[in-house]
């Protein structure tokens, strides 16, 4: 370990000195938070953070989030210094243009060493929970030799503010998550002005109330701070490091101001600053001995890597733990056989129970599924086969009790996933996707593979009424780029549907699933996975084809009454069930032109069938089409009025049918 | 005062009784909240509470929030016995049924009492902390004679275990916000089970840090009660009484159990709590001494406000508090002087700075907007006119430092909204309108005059990436039923949203602007406000008409550009500003008709502009029309470059509309 100033000092105006740099040539970025931390994040890269910059998939690397994602320059800097392939000194000087990796804020699917996608505040700390969760379970499988590291964390008040710190703070308290250490940049502004604006927290004291080791260090002395970061590491418990920083440190005219935060420094200051850091290179220019520093730093675990590599290749858990680590399912698995089965004995029963079903095989053939709900085990049957509980005193477990903290699991969920190794799924009532949908679309914009279980995806969950009842959820999920929502229709939808969201290496999947139980529909074998297509035709028209009925869910079975009674009318009607609109779209024109033939609504009337909003069903419909919806808020009654009410009946549907087609 | 058990307990029992009886006969619901907090609850509503069961609209009436709003039956059942006009005991016979106002959760639009909606975990509390908000300042405006009122609450662990917790206690800790008393079910029971599953917290150490006075009680002990409610009144900051009850009290084998929670006790237990209660009378009836005593509980205050009313009629701010409590804006008020003057002097402008420019109009004018933001002061262009600061020290002013947590300033808002005399605003970056989500639906359900100030409203905000860049956002909103998402392209629509959003009694609204300099196209002096109508032709094809361009926001102007290079071509093009999709839908057939002809795209071809999903636009465009959006990510890149990769320039798409055209 190596403290001194005279060494550390340049290392840290070296990231200063980028930081700055690039800012000002983007004019655009945040310098404040780099230069406050630079020397905090100069200790923990130089002497604790195990890593190898020529390795940055290194299975046991420690993971380093940078919560404050604005303070991106932070991380470029010691990305490119310690000597990882990129950034490039290029690429820092076209810090957030077009096509660089340096973008605005950490992109983790830019950059390898970048472990999650930061900016929307809160989130990385709490995806770091998730990290250590992943990392503690992997030790108890895997042990010591093979899965033994650390998640650090630099985070600011806006991430300690927002609500989700809460939740997320609470979770890793009560796990005991003590190879968590989290750098807390208390340098007491934030954009609007100082913290005193809006805040007279105490933040340690609520820090300690949730079960976390909390010390405090100068975050300019580097003594000081090694000190606070050993006495962490001899917690049994998670810990918060507060770090007395001045935000801008070392431009003399705005330091300690929130003017440093979000803005270039200007020239003046630039100017200024290089005097008072006593640092004579050109921009963008590193000298040769801080460099070396650097790049021993990230060449320091090196040997602690091969050491690792070596105990790998001797391990018999070799194969397992890479295959784990690279995401990919058991050779072999397969959910065929148990499709077959629901085939062969249809049943009605409600999709979340139908899910249950599926996740006591799944759980039981991959040992890498984690489950969980928040607060809501019961309803939305997410335990299921041989999982333990995953609790301080178990962290073999594989069922994780959440708490109410649905924001919370999501984000947790996410640090799983990019950890590796595991694959995260956890429940809440769909209406409640509400509360965790910034963790949904980091889900989808990081590429990570994390399933939510929703139930109760419509006014079908009866009386709770309309705070419960999801109207807009399944379009508002369905337009985050990236994300699979799958509304399956029966027991046999619902298998089809895990396995496809189990397939997605960098996508996540929302499986919204019933409360209420539904009519099996799927009782002939069929050929491969049908959900995968999005859409297929779960009835062919009899009499001469006039109507195609589009409906998801619990909806299908509906869809498939309707039809009967428009056969009856000598009406041809197909009934297309659309699990997933996503897949769907993606099928080849033939395949979507099979099933939605482009001709209008005189040929053949289009109808969707949801229990929930319209918007956006005129993609399938046309918009001379008809569409069954609710477009206002739910009501509180049994499922069956409720249904009736909204006209969710084939009494009420069709007529609406035969008038649209005499129109 | 009286707390003498022997009129207190049969008070609480019959609170119990209903709630047992009423959940058995609805064979739903939540009896175990309602029954372990009714000893609390009779003690509030028998001796502190200021209410007049035959006035519920009073205005310096104590406000009173279910948190848990799942123990609805509470709620129900206080106010039935206090005497309000509902629910009638019929309507608790019809608990959770069809057209019934005792909803599954209280919902403030079906029951007068019913402050707001809850049921949402954690929202309530919430909300209680902007009525605590609105009290004060009213009181700050008006005086003690004419506002003077408390706010008080019943949260569960789940109020208290979501993160929007932290952020609402934090802000009124900061704000010293005495006037709100928030009583804690400590029953240690979750829906999962035992708290012991998934926290660890000491959650009066955490209030404690968070500026609060904390106190505990026997939630049993009538007397108990009393000595705690009264140290918090003595006390200058906001209070948490931990009350230590026991779930489902009253209900021999199942009390103290999750089993109490969310399902009917069964007629067995009912019966065995009847004996243990010693409550004799059948099912829906009141012994008739109860019921007085409930009654005189509920005309406690009768006098108390006899006497408000006589101050309030000697006052000369009567009329002006009258019209604030019933929301209506000051007679004459209008911007029409202040849009016909930016008409005269069209200006180059980013619509989050015309909203700031239209504020110093509006906040001059109307006393009753309290305006804020999310520590975005400075981005969202929130503080404007003669505001002040609405700090624990300054409650006359009007301008509300929320702090980074956007789930609570929505939420305070709706507080604020519902407890009337205020026009809450409040801003934030719209892709972050994710984290207040679970609020502005609220906002739209409980039908409160929320406005929502989102800037940086696309991908031209530029440089922060996808993080910070709204894809899905604007959509998402608009499938919120009762929700107004409005958003100007220039300097003119912005005024004339703003007038919208105000005139809106009983509609939230959301402002979507741009961090961009716009262009502005209304430069010419229209009869009245056009964007009230939704949407409208701002140019008309020149040449024949073939094609009608649909935008919104900032790209109206470039919706222009490209209607320009069209009618080069001999190519007639309407452009249809589209500020708010909804209220466009609202507007007669004929005036639909003639901005969007029912006519296929051989004839005429639609096609839209917005910088967002393309998702959900195929309802202005018809399926077979131009949709020109965003249906991936965004991109870290100055907004020019970002503009351009994805398509939104005039060379981009006039060849689109071109080969569509041909096709």
């Amino acid at each position: 370990m190596s403290l001194d100033p005279a060494r550390m000092i340049p290392m840290a105006n070296a990231i200063r000195a980028l930081s700055m740099d690039a800012v000002q040539k983007a004019q655009s970025g945040h310098p404040g938070m780099p230069m406050g931390m630079a020397d905090v994040a100069t200790v923990l890269w130089s002497n604790y953070l195990k890593y190898d910059s020529s390795a940055p998939d290194w299975a046991d690397r420690d993971r380093f989030v940078l919560s404050a994602g604005h303070g991106s320059m932070l991380l470029y800097s010691l990305l490119h210094l310690s000597g990882f392939a990129h950034p490039t000194m290029e690429e820092i000087e076209n810090f957030r243009q077009l096509g660089s990796p340096t973008a605005g804020h950490p992109e983790n699917f830019l950059l390898p060493g970048v472990e999650c996608t930061t900016g929307p505040l809160g989130q990385g700390l709490a995806m770091a929970v998730g990290m250590a969760m992943a990392e503690r379970h992997l030790n108890a499988q895997f042990g010591d030799e093979l899965v033994d590291h650390r998640t650090w964390v630099i985070a600011g008040d806006g991430c300690l503010m927002e609500g989700l710190n809460h939740e997320a703070i609470g979770l890793a308290g009560h796990l005991k998550l003590s190879r968590l250490i989290v750098f807390w940049d208390d340098n007491q502004i934030t954009i609007d002005g100082s913290t005193d604006l809006s805040t007279s927290e105490n933040v340690r004291a609520r820090y300690e109330a949730t079960g976390w080791f909390v010390n405090q260090c100068d975050g300019h002395d580097y003594a000081d701070i090694a000190r606070a970061i050993e006495e962490a590491l001899a917690e049994d418990r998670p810990a918060l490091i507060a770090c007395r920083t001045m935000i801008g440190y070392g431009a003399p005219n705005k330091q300690g101001t929130a003017a440093t935060h979000g803005a270039p420094l200007g020239a003046d200051e630039i100017a200024a600053a290089r005097e008072e850091l006593n640092w004579n290179a050109e921009p963008f220019q590193i000298p040769d001995q801080i460099r070396g520093e650097w790049h021993s730093a990230g060449a320091r675990c090196r040997e602690q890597r091969s050491e690792w590599l070596a105990r790998l290749d001797a391990s018999d858990q070799k194969a397992e733990l890479e295959r784990r680590m690279a995401g990919d399912l058991p050779e072999g698995f397969s959910l065929d056989e148990f499709v077959a089965g629901l085939v062969r004995e249809p049943q009605k029963v409600a999709t979340r129970k139908a899910s249950e079903n599926a996740l006591a095989v799944i759980n039981n053939r991959l040992p890498e599924t984690v489950g969980g709900s928040a607060d809501l085990t019961g309803s939305n049957n997410t335990k299921a086969g041989d999982l333990g509980d995953f609790f301080a005193d178990n962290r073999a477990g594989r069922y994780v009790y959440y708490g109410i903290r649905e924001f919370g699991m999501a984000s947790a969920m996410n640090g799983m996933a990019l950890h590796g190794g595991v694959i995260p799924y956890g429940g809440t009532f769909l209406v409640f996707s509400d509360y965790c949908r910034p963790a949904i679309r980091l889900s989808a914009l990081q590429e990570a593979r994390v399933i939510y279980v929703m139930t109760h995806d419509s006014i079908g969950l009866g009386e709770d009424g309309p705070t419960h009842q999801p109207i807009e959820h399944l379009q508002s999920l369905r337009a985050i780029p990236n994300l699979l929502v799958m509304r399956p229709g029966d027991a046999v939808e619902t298998a089809e549907c895990w396995d496809v969201a189990l397939q997605q290496k960098k996508r996540p999947s929302v499986l919204a699933l019933s409360r209420q139980g539904l009519d099996q529909f799927r009782t002939e074998v069929a050929e491969g996975n049908q959900c995968a297509h999005g859409a297929y035709r779960v009835k062919e028209a009899e009499a001469e084809r006039r109507v195609i009925l589009i409906a998801t869910g619990s909806e299908v079975g509906l869809a498939l009454a309707c039809a009967k009674d428009l056969e009856s009318c000598d009406i041809g009607a197909d009934v297309v069930s659309m699990p997933c609109a996503e897949l769907f779209d993606e099928q080849s024109p033939a395949y979507r032109d099979n099933i939605l033939p482009n001709v209008g609504p005189d040929e053949v009337l289009r109808v969707s069938i949801e229990a929930g909003t319209t918007f956006g069903w005129e993609r399938y419909t046309m918009l001379n089409g008809l569409r069954i919806g609710i477009d206002t808020f739910g009501t509180s009654a049994p499922a069956k009025d409720a249904f009736e009410k909204f006209g969710f009946t084939s009494e009420a549907i069709v007529p609406k049918i035969l008038a649209k087609l005499e129109a």
